[in-house]
Formats: C-alpha cells, sequence, structure tokens
C-alpha cells in the first residue's frame, strides 16, 4: 500500500455524523492500490478495549489519483471511538489511528490513540429541509422578466423590452410580473424562485442597497412580496430572496452620514475606514472589489451585525424561505454562525446560500451557510461540454472530488447552477448549441443538490457576460411550447422523485462514456454524456434524450434511463 | 514528485491568518521528494490574475512519511487568492490549485481555480492573551493541598494527612489552604494555577456538582475564591477553574426534581432521558461514562444552557482568567460557539481550555475552545521516556505530527501536562526516576503552549492511577529545597522568557538524540535528550541538566543550552 497516499481525519467531511443514530466514515487510499480490505472498529468509546462493532468500508468513488472507500455506521451509542484495519492482497493488515499507520494495533490500548468522534449531538448534525430534496430553483432577475404593473411611474425605465440592455439600463420588471408568471414558471418545470435584489437601491441590479427594510419601488411594495409569497406558497413553490450584507451604498443614509460627520458619526464603526472622511474619490475605505460606490460593512461592528439580522429575520417572517447570500465568503465566520443560529431557531426550514465562486469548507460545516452556489461544479461542466478540455474520465473525476468536498447532508443543499446573472449565459458559451445547454441542465439535475436554471434558460435566451446576460425576457418565444422547453420540464421533473432527492450518486467514465448514476434501493437512473467524437449504440429508447436518432448517442448528446 | 503525498486544503491550519495582516500557508509533499523550491503566488482576489506577489515556502518540519513547507506571507489586502508551484529538481513545476495538480497553469484564468482565503476577518484571528504565553500551570486537587482553615467543621474528613487515599477520602483541603501557599508556588516556579472542581457537590473530586453557584463549604466560601483571586492577581498569578458541564450530580436539586416528577419536571429537558422517571438502579438516562450518579446535560436545551452560560459568567465576573471545561469532547460544538462567543465579548483575556484526550480539530478552529489538555503530548512522552518504545527520531515525528494539528495560536494556548488527577503521576510511572520526570518537564516547557505541572511533582510525590495519584501534599518534605524542585523552578522560569514565549519549533533527531529547539530572531535555545545506550559528550557546561556529570549526557539524560 502506498501509505502517502492514506488519509483520514476526525473531522468532516471524513467523519459525519448523517443523523444521531449513523455516521459516516471515510478513508482515502491510492487509486489502483490492492486493498482487499478496509474496515473501521467502532464503538463506545469507554468500552472500545473490549467490545467493539467492525463493519467494511465500500469504494465509494474515484478521481486522478485516489480512491475513497466509506461506510455509514449504525450507532448504538452517541460517544465513538473507532480505528481503521487495512488489509493487503497478501492479507496483511495496516492499522490507521491518530498516530498514523502501525502494523500492528493493541486494542487493550486503544484509549491512547483511537480517533474518535466524542459525541454526536442533534445541534451538530446537519438538517436538510424536505423541500430542498426535491427543489428545482428559477433564478430571476427581475428588472428583466416581467413588467407586471403599468400603472407606476414608469420615467425611471430608459430601456425598450427586448433592446440590448446596458450596464444603466432599466427595463421595467417587477413582482407584479412575477406573481403573474407563477404558472408559467411551474411549467416550465421548477418549484422555487431565486430573485436577485429587491430593495431600494439605486442600480437596476440592485446590489447597492439603499435600505434594506424597504422594497424598491421599481419592483412593488412589501404587499406586493407578501402577495408573491402567499400565491407561491399556496401553489407549492419557495421563493429566495438575496441579502446583500457585504456592502451598502455610498448614497444610503447610513454611509452619507459618515461621509458628512466622518468619525463623528454614529455609523462610522459600521464600515471599514481608512481616514475619517470618505470620499467617493479617493475611494479612503473598503469596498466590494473595488467599486467606490459599494464601500464594505464592518459586520464584526455589533450594532451593524444585529441591524443585518433583524433585516434577515424581517423577511422570514414575512414567509420567504431563506436567503442567497450575496459575496458570503468576504463576511466573517463570526457572523454566519451567528446568523445561521438565530435564523434556525425561529426558522428551521429555511435556508442559507451563500455566495462564494470557490471551494469553501470552512462556510459549510453545518454552522454557517447551509450550501453555496457551487461555482466549482459550473467551470467543470463548462470544461466538459464547452471548452472540451476534459476528457469523460477527467470530468467524472472531478465531480467526485467537487461531490467529496463537503458533509453528505451539505451536499444536498448545494445550489448547482449553469449560469447566473454573473456568468455568460451557458447556450452563448456553448455557441448556441442546444444539446450543450441540455446537457449541463441533465448534470445538475443528477448531481446531488438543487438545480438551478436561469430565467430564460428555457427558451433558451441568449447573453455574453453582464450586462448581456441579463437581457429581457422574451415573453414572445415563451408562449410556443418547444422542444427544448419539454425537455427542460421533463429534466427538472425528475428531482421530484426518487432516486433524484436523494439518492447515492455516482460518477463513472466507460469507453469514453460519462456515466452518472443515482441510486436508492432498488431505484435507479442513469446518464450517459457522448462528449467523444464516435457515435455509441443505445440499448432501446431512454425516458429523456437530446439525441438526434433514437438508438445512437453522438457527440455531445446524452440519454437519460431508469429502472 | 509523488503527487499522492502532495496535499493542501484552503482551511485552517493550511492556511491560517495569524493576524489581519498576515497568512501562514502550509504545503505537504513526500519526506526526502526532491523539490527544489516551491512558491505560493498570492494576491488581492481580484487582481490575481494580472498582478501577484509571489514567496518560498521554506521546509518548516517534517514526520514519518512527509515534509511540511510553510511561510507567513505579508498581505496588502485582505481578500487573497493563491496558487502554489513546485519546482523538481530538474525545474520542471507543477502548479496546485483547487482543480489539483497540473503541470501548467494560466495565471490568466486564475479566477476559476485559485485557492482563494476569501477575507481575513479580525474576528477569525485568533486572540492569544498576552498573560497566556508566559503561564506555567500549577494543577491543585484541593482537598488534597492544605487544610488552611482549621475552624470549619471537620467531621467530613475522614482520612489523615499523608495516608492512603481511598475513592470516598475526605482530607481537609481548602482554598484558605492554597491561598496560604501562594508564594510557595510562585517559588516552585509556577505563574498560574487550575483547580479541579470547587463547587457543592457530594464527593471530593467534586465532578458531580450540586449547586455550580456555590462553592463548596469543605473548600470555603465565594469570598476565599475572591480573596484567593485578588491575591493571587497581586502576585501576579492567574486562577483557572474547572466547569463541569457535560454532568450535574444526580443528587443535585434540578435531576431530584426530574426523578420525582419525570417528565412533568421543569427541568425534565435538561437532562437526556430514556424513560418517564430516571432511576439510579435502572440508569435510564444518558450519564458520563457509565456513572449513574451523573446523569448527562442536554446542553442543546435553552434553559439549561442559559444556566451554564451564568455560572461560567459569574466566576469571570469574580475575577477568574479561565475555564477548565470537563469532558469538553462529549459537548455540542454549537454549546462551546456560543459560549465562546459570550465569554470573549465580554472577557477576552480569558481562556477556555477543553478536557479532550485526543485529537480534536473541530474544537479548536478558534471559535470554540482557545486549546485543550494536550493528552496526545503526554503519551508521546511516556512512550519516548517511560515506555521507550520511540525513537529518538520516532518521538521527533510524533512532536511535529502533534504541533501540525491545529493553527498556529491555538498551539500555543494548549495545555501541556506531564500527569494529572486521571492518570498515575509521571514519577511513578518512571518508577522514581526523578531523570525521566524532570525530562518530560523539560519537553513541556520547550514545546509551544503552556506546561502544567501537578501539585506535588516538584517533590516529586508519587501516586498510581485514581485514587493514588490524589495523594495528600507532603509539606514536610517541600520545606527544604532540593535539587529537583531546583531543576523544576529553572525549567518553568525559562517560559517567562523568549524564545521560550514565542519562538519557533523545531523537533529533529542527531544521531540518537533528540532535539527540540526555539527560536526568535537571534534568541536561540536547544534541548537535547538521550534516550540512547550509548553516553554522548557535551561541550561545556549546558544552562539546565539531570546529567550526572558536567560533559557527558547520559541515558536518560538532558541538557539545555541557550543562544
Amino acid at each position: 500500500m502506498v501509505k502517502e497516499a492514506i488519509y483520514h481525519i476526525p473531522d468532516y467531511p471524513y467523519v459525519d455524523p448523517i443523523d444521531t443514530s449513523s455516521l459516516y466514515f471515510r478513508l482515502r487510499a491510492k487509486k489502483g492500490d490492492e486493498i482487499k480490505r478496509i474496515a473501521v472498529h467502532y464503538g463506545n468509546k469507554y468500552l472500545f478495549s473490549k467490545s467493539r462493532h467492525v463493519i467494511d468500508l465500500s469504494f465509494e468513488r474515484s478521481d486522478g489519483l485516489f480512491s475513497y472507500y466509506s461506510a455509514i455506521a449504525p450507532l448504538d451509542d452517541r460517544r465513538i471511538a473507532y480505528v481503521f484495519e487495512l488489509v493487503d492482497r497478501k492479507g496483511d493488515s495496516l492499522f490507521l489511528t491518530e498516530r498514523g499507520l502501525t502494523e500492528s494495533y493493541r486494542f487493550e490500548d486503544s484509549y491512547k490513540d483511537y480517533f474518535q468522534f466524542p459525541y454526536v449531538h442533534e445541534s451538530d448534525c446537519v438538517h436538510v429541509p424536505s423541500w430542498v430534496e426535491g427543489a428545482r430553483f428559477y433564478q430571476i432577475f427581475p428588472d428583466r422578466f416581467k413588467m407586471g404593473n403599468r400603472d407606476k411611474d414608469l420615467t425611471y425605465v430608459n430601456m425598450a423590452w427586448g433592446a440590448s440592455p446596458e450596464r444603466d439600463s432599466h427595463a421595467g420588471g417587477d413582482l407584479r410580473g412575477i406573481i403573474d408568471s407563477l404558472d408559467y414558471i411551474k411549467e416550465v418545470g421548477a418549484n422555487a424562485i431565486y430573485l436577485t435584489p429587491i430593495f431600494l437601491s439605486g442600480t437596476n441590479h440592485k446590489y447597492d442597497t439603499l435600505d434594506y427594510m424597504k422594497i424598491d419601488p421599481q419592483f412593488g411594495s412589501e404587499d406586493d412580496l407578501r402577495e408573491l409569497i402567499d400565491k407561491a406558497h399556496r401553489k407549492g413553490m419557495r421563493i429566495i430572496l438575496d441579502g446583500v450584507y457585504n456592502h451598502m451604498s455610498f448614497f444610503s443614509d447610513k454611509f452619507q452620514d459618515v461621509v458628512e460627520n466622518g468619525y463623528g458619526s454614529p455609523y462610522a464603526k459600521w464600515f471599514c475606514l481608512k481616514g475619517e472622511k470618505p470620499s467617493f474619490l479617493k475611494r479612503n475605505y473598503e469596498t466590494f472589489s473595488s467599486a467606490a460606490y459599494m464601500p464594505k460593512i464592518n459586520v464584526d461592528n455589533a450594532e451593524a451585525e444585529h441591524y443585518l439580522q433583524d433585516v434577515a429575520l424581517h423577511y422570514l417572517e414575512l414567509g420567504i424561505d431563506g436567503w442567497r447570500l450575496d459575496v458570503g465568503d468576504e463576511i466573517s465566520h463570526r457572523f454566519w454562525r451567528r446568523l445561521h443560529d438565530i435564523v434556525k431557531e425561529r426558522f428551521p426550514e429555511a435556508i442559507l446560500i451563500g455566495e462564494n465562486w470557490h471551494v469553501g469548507p470552512s462556510f459549510l460545516r453545518g454552522d454557517e451557510f447551509d450550501g453555496m452556489m457551487n461555482y466549482p461544479l459550473y467551470y467543470a461542466m463548462v470544461d466538459f461540454i464547452v471548452a472540451k478540455c476534459l476528457s469523460a474520465k477527467e470530468m467524472a473525476d472531478r465531480l467526485n472530488d467537487i461531490y467529496l468536498l463537503y458533509r453528505k447532508n451539505v451536499t444536498k443543499m448545494m445550489l448547482n447552477l449553469i449560469d447566473s446573472h454573473d456568468t455568460a449565459r451557458f447556450i452563448t458559451l456553448a455557441k448556441g448549441n442546444v444539446k450543450a445547454l441540455e446537457t449541463a441542465m441533465a448534470i445538475i439535475v443528477f448531481y446531488p443538490g438543487m438545480p438551478c436554471i436561469y430565467y430564460g434558460d428555457e427558451i433558451p435566451l441568449e447573453g455574453e457576460m453582464d450586462p448581456d446576460c441579463r437581457r429581457c425576457f422574451p415573453w414572445e418565444k415563451a408562449s410556443s411550447i418547444s422542444q427544448h422547453s419539454k425537455t427542460v420540464r421533463s429534466l427538472l421533473d425528475l428531482k421530484s422523485r426518487e432516486p433524484f432527492r436523494s439518492g447515492e450518486f455516482h460518477a463513472t467514465e466507460k469507453d469514453g462514456l460519462l456515466r452518472l448514476e443515482r441510486r436508492l434501493g432498488s431505484e435507479e437512473a442513469a446518464l450517459e454524456i457522448n462528449m467523444g467524437k464516435s457515435p455509441l449504440s443505445l440499448d432501446g429508447k431512454p425516458l429523456i434524450s437530446n439525441a438526434s436518432k433514437i438508438d445512437v448517442l453522438s457527440e455531445g448528446e446524452f440519454a437519460i434511463r431508469l429502472g
């Protein structure tokens, strides 16, 4: 065995309570290493030297270098000691404990160095709200989705619906437009909606909040929001809003008070000043990225923190089902831990999704975000389907790597997007190739977590990077049902049932084909993707496919089979 | 390069802000792998594709299989992206990013897969109270240390001072005895005291609390505690108490109310019942270990949690400098996170030390305990010095492994003990060999963290496992200064100065000799330990040593040199 490849830490995600009566164990070894058996000896830590359970770990998945073995152990005590045993082809054992690898092991002395998961607390398990397992998200950029209220003051609207959006365009979309479109969105196949910010702001995107407690009148009123939530709920749909807690607008009353009064302002400590008087031109204060109009909030200031907590709770009280949290990765862990605590105590079924374009294990231990926007998955899909710089094997490895990053229940709450208001549209990256878009959609439906499409992906709507990816929704094209929209619906519908909700996930490569599987008991589903040049014969007609022929999968085509 | 051995995660302790302007990076590789250079490219994540800093990682330490390379990077922005570059002997590079190892790298596209530490927040850094770096602890089991008040009701005393203690012996030691001994303790070389529990309880050890808000009258009153704290503080000494939050006494009013009223008791949810009426004989409730008289507290119950928080704050308000937290590993992370928050907000210089006999990375991220009792280090010393089942090389590896477990500033707050009320005395394990005991003491003085000796180790007092390790302090032997007590004093005194407070730590082996070093700028100190059979010549007289001859280190002897 290659000892350097063997890895386990007594921490998430290598040991992870699924609930108070089952504990997940993981061990990593070199891929291809001839290991006959890996077992975990486990049991009550106080009795471990005398009595133990033992179960075998089975192969879970592999990536380029490693194989990962795991088991979910049933618990009859919550205080767990454990020791791994690896048996090689010759029958020789290696033991892995806190002290590393040894060739023999005396269980009589194991209290000195067994690994432990000292107590499985309910409060340290990750609760997955029941609605999350079947959630299919539809992301909306409200200014561009639909104008529902034509009686409002329309003087701010400065572009014709359907024109090419500029950075400062206002098209007039609003909450009324979304309320009026709930049936449409449901018809697309989604049952949850994520709205980019809707609070008072000076821009069309509204990521520069002027007042968190006020719905921007361009979009409507708090009554409109309440109506949207109520109507959505009555249709079995969920609503999450975008919370921008990293920064607010330069022109907000609070920051303007600091501009005027400097350190004398009661809000001076709400921000990160680098000099007494903030100046837009000098940018002598911290900002989001380098955007002078977005001064960074100092969330470690107690007043600022409480204010933002109140904001989060206020809209949850109104009935929203959770928050997507903008620039979540640049806000302190302390802030998120406390917000998570406060939110979950009162709204245990609400969900908190952080924006983080990168890998973020420290945010996803179960006590900060519930999940994150899964940009690493997004990039993998772009690489595999669009850039074609990944082979099927490399893609399977990558999908497995991403899957292995977090605790099992956290993975169920990742928001798996194919594009967003911050990326070019997938269809545009794919140069209009609808099959590519549908293949990406098939992947996010198969991948554990919550698939999320971006308004118009069902048309499909085109769009280069911001601001072009925020085009007005082409309602004229939505009126007729296309082959593509049918495929989108069929794909999203899968997520409502097993094994897509909670089945085990596997990604493998065979003969150049990427194969994703979900399995729950006897319920099985498989997605096969051919990104290679050679066509592939299919055995019979699949349930869903974007293939041109019934029995052949050509380059860029996929097939989904059940059972 | 052996790719399977290369390891980094974008999480503690592989990336760790020391403060808001310096970030520690670590990368692991196979020991002996011929790597010419390891560098980290880092900088503002928004500008990373265009401009970066680059610094080399240097070899930090190694264990049996791996070498660890690290650097502390100065920051000019708090939002950090980073990519590692490893150059082999031939000059070929490997790059390590979120996607793993690649042979080439395009920094232009790095936003897709750079590692990031998205923002260095003050609140996510680990604050080390200034007194902690020079702290030398003296642990006291109060019933056995000194009887200071002879006017109290002595009817509970059931053993003669100096007799062999039984499980239920009461010898009469008290807080007055400790107050009267502060000068003695200071003379031993300690400047901090950790007291095992002093609250109302039915036993001599008082780990079965009857009333957390009352000092056990056997030990004194709250006034006595206040006097102890005040006098200690005036002498520059610190006091930490033992908080038993995992369980309370079966005979406490609260649990008795549950025994009587079952689920009807207002305290029913404070405990973990397995049946309506708790019965001592049936043990139908969760307990510490299998001790029926110690029912486990359900700290996830809000009332129980708030009660324990009030207890923690009450004694901090009285002036104690922190808590040692009993069975800390079996209490929920949520409880510790919240307690840490509440305590640190009001008492930022207080310290929270968890009891955990094992490796516990999930408790030591900086937001739960500050440090833990370092039992893995204890076992390493027993193995090396007493059992002699570790070579000097294996011991160096083990010390490095233990050092690498946690964040850099957390390591400074570990409580490094050589024995305790829960172990046999080190001197007894070593069959009376004073040199062995002194060698262990020398190690904990050199090891980063807070050395802690157990009352009487300076005599040295003998003692097998509990209850024998809780013997009465032999004051008659303390009156004269022995060679051993002089050595103890010299060793502990080292901790008050650099490089022992904050210097870099290294453990290596050379010619069978274990060598520990501390280094801060030009200040250097080295501890050499000879556990081999061949004597070793010394160059000149060391500063402190337990060697029989001036210029030779025989088996079981050590020498400390400065400069």
